[in-house]
């Protein structure tokens, strides 16, 4: 029994900064990192690996629409063959300045917008697959568990990874609640540790109308966008190792 | 003796077409492939590079400022360490899309106003150098002859290549004449040609004056950006072969 | 009776170039300019503005949702607040240009996905239409005959153009053949000229089953992208000229 | 006697802030607002210009080289037509959005690598003072004491500005002592307010040196893009109003 955390890093963008990469790069143990065409650029891409090398943070490719205005957010009708090469394109980016840093790429985690749209979208969750799977068929692909791209990439003979999130409300079949829910993003630091924790032992949590649902995730996803949410990703941590709950990578750590 | 014929291929943009790249990879015996930074898109390199491993023609990387409108033409006061990872970043993404194409990156030049920056300019020089050194140092850096960047280049241990303009008036002193002078571009074809054969023999041609220089140069540039200059690099290739002279890359074929 | 035609210029991106802008514009009499979001840039907007105003062409705006790679033509999911105020600003930088070449904005005209997409969605329509009210309440709106885009345009007080196609096929029920059908796309340009005359006459042309429907376009839309289209273009001009159709902008000339 | 602070605002971009623009709009008079090329977008920029309208802050276009990466601090050689457009550009949008705002834009300032080089570059100075002087002869051009860019303002019978800097230091001739050198820039919150103060009474303040030298700034730039900056900020804005030193926009108010 443990946990992988992972959260959202290298997000920011020039002059532009996201998040406390280097705080969150002492929490978590998986690293998704901004690949450039939602945000990051090389040198952040740069910056965020040698750290993840450093602290044995497993590396990631958060690979996005092209959208930096729009942060990668909104769905893009892309054809299935542009969406592959960019992705393609995006990982080899980051496997080069991984490699530099001394590390390697384990998991590709779509992002943002291109994240909810293959939960369904058959032509573009199959563009992702076949990028990641051309690119090299030991990265493990992360996703929502019962989406059309973990189960296109178990067809291709690809590892996966399901996610879960940490301060986020699930329905009884266990889908997110919507954000324009009430009550859809919880904020407690200890409710957010318990969860993680039960998460973790294969144990029941509360669903949004209280009742027991299992998650088994590979992963428990992380947000560090906010000084408040870096210092709950702490005390779940904390909280995960004074419950005697060890953290590792999912995958091999870079 | 034999002659290598480079040209910048894949400078299209989405729906946006630039040359004739089909044309040229019949012609050339070396493809600079932009990387998405002045122009170029993962869906065009994928092209390009298939067609470039098909017909045994060698791959580079023709990595640039990062300047879409201005097509990499204007010189950018970029910091060295932000240009380094930069270039990373651009060889990394060609890599892995030229890989999927069963292909490999020989060699890296430089594309428009970095290339003509670097033969000065000692900080982007050695980004330049430094990112290609620390991403394979078996690729050839290919520049203009006497330049910082070979300098540089040869210091690191990097094998370079000297690249020679099929079109170009040349100085005395061996420097391109400047476009905005008179007779600096060749337009005859059969003079063109008749060049290219005599710098493959290692045979003196006439500089601006009329005197003779001698250049060795390791590859010749042929451009393809308008139908008239696939037409006169389709007769170079035609004249040499007519002469005797081999066509092959400077580098190991893709 | 006089017809409208209208044709999308300056489509080129710096060093790109997309089409015959100078040619079309001694053809058509109504130019949607790129406004820098799909397509066009500054200086390409100010030398297809100068001449439209040289040759009486109306001026509008063609405006677009931000994705250069894909030329605008993907539906995009931008909330309307960004979208209105991203319309505003491509209006606004037109209008500058636009006024500097001595002319004026007399139309707004949605291109490619966005095009599509205010057909049915309402929140971009009503993006748009706000955008185009609020930065003046004289511009005319074009698009697709029964469009939300077009009825929000009305309930707001906006004048609007009906559109049509010269080379489209059209349903039993007015709407466009999809391009993915067999037929959808007419090449006779003396085909495609009778049915403008006849648009023009307020005469009925063949639906895609042979049989008659009415248009009653404010403006016929030629295309320009390829030297084919400028040819057809000329010709559906010069037929209307022999059959005494005047051909006027819609609009206030620019 | 009054004194005017100015602010660079609206330097955002999507989800990426930059300081806080609403506290600094509580303490300039005027505000250099970013639009869209090295910073800011079209939802920023009706931000701030509502803001800036609402508490009676002129507004001035903050344009810049089209460089979002870099955040237009790099010179780019760009040629002086295509300058000159991109000028023309910027302010017709941020125009459209302050106008729909209830403003008018009431000034220009150029931003970082661009106000920098045209303190000596003839032909990008010129351009600028050419879109300014096009686009309104009422614009005032803000800019350095002694520039290029205010001399050819001046020939072209433009309205001028001379800006100074709260925070940095200056050598005995009134440059500013590069940012490279120690000492270049003050942090004292007093120290800062009464060269405010000296500066806005026409009295000498101290050079790097201590010896005095006298500037007669029309408009003193103070900063906002840390936490920092925007509380000496308000601590200079303080000490001007009990050193009984009245503050008002240079121009217009929006």
């Amino acid at each position: 029994m443990s946990v992988d955390l992972n959260s959202d890093l290298g997000e920011g963008l020039g002059s532009w900064s996201m998040g406390d990469d280097d705080a969150l790069l002492s929490i978590v143990t998986s690293a998704n990192v901004a690949c450039g065409f939602h945000a990051g650029d090389p040198s952040i891409m740069r910056h965020v690996t040698t750290r993840a090398v450093a602290n044995g943070v497993a590396i990631g490719a958060h690979v996005a629409y092209r959208d930096l205005t729009g942060f990668g957010r909104r769905f893009i009708d892309v054809d299935a063959p542009t969406l592959r090469d960019e992705v393609t394109y995006q990982i080899g980016a980051l496997d080069a300045i991984t490699r530099q840093a001394g590390g390697t790429i384990a998991y590709v985690k779509p992002h943002g917008g291109l994240y909810n749209a293959i939960v369904t979208h058959k032509e573009q969750a199959g563009a992702v697959v076949a990028a990641v799977r051309a690119f090299d068929r030991d990265l493990v692909l992360m996703g929502l568990p019962g989406s059309e791209v973990l189960r296109l990439a178990e067809v291709a003979g690809l590892e996966i990874a399901h996610e879960a999130f940490a301060d986020r409300a699930y329905t009884p079949n266990g889908h997110l609640v919507s954000r324009k829910e009430k009550d859809s993003v919880l904020h407690d630091p200890e409710q957010i540790a318990r969860r993680c924790i039960a998460m973790a032992a294969g144990e029941p949590i509360e669903d949004i109308n209280g009742d027991p649902i299992t998650l088994r995730p590979d992963s428990i996803c992380v947000h560090g966008d906010t000084p408040g949410a870096v210092e709950i990703a702490r005390q779940v941590r904390v909280a995960l190792e004074t419950a005697g709950v060890p953290l590792a990578p999912f995958t091999r750590a870079s």
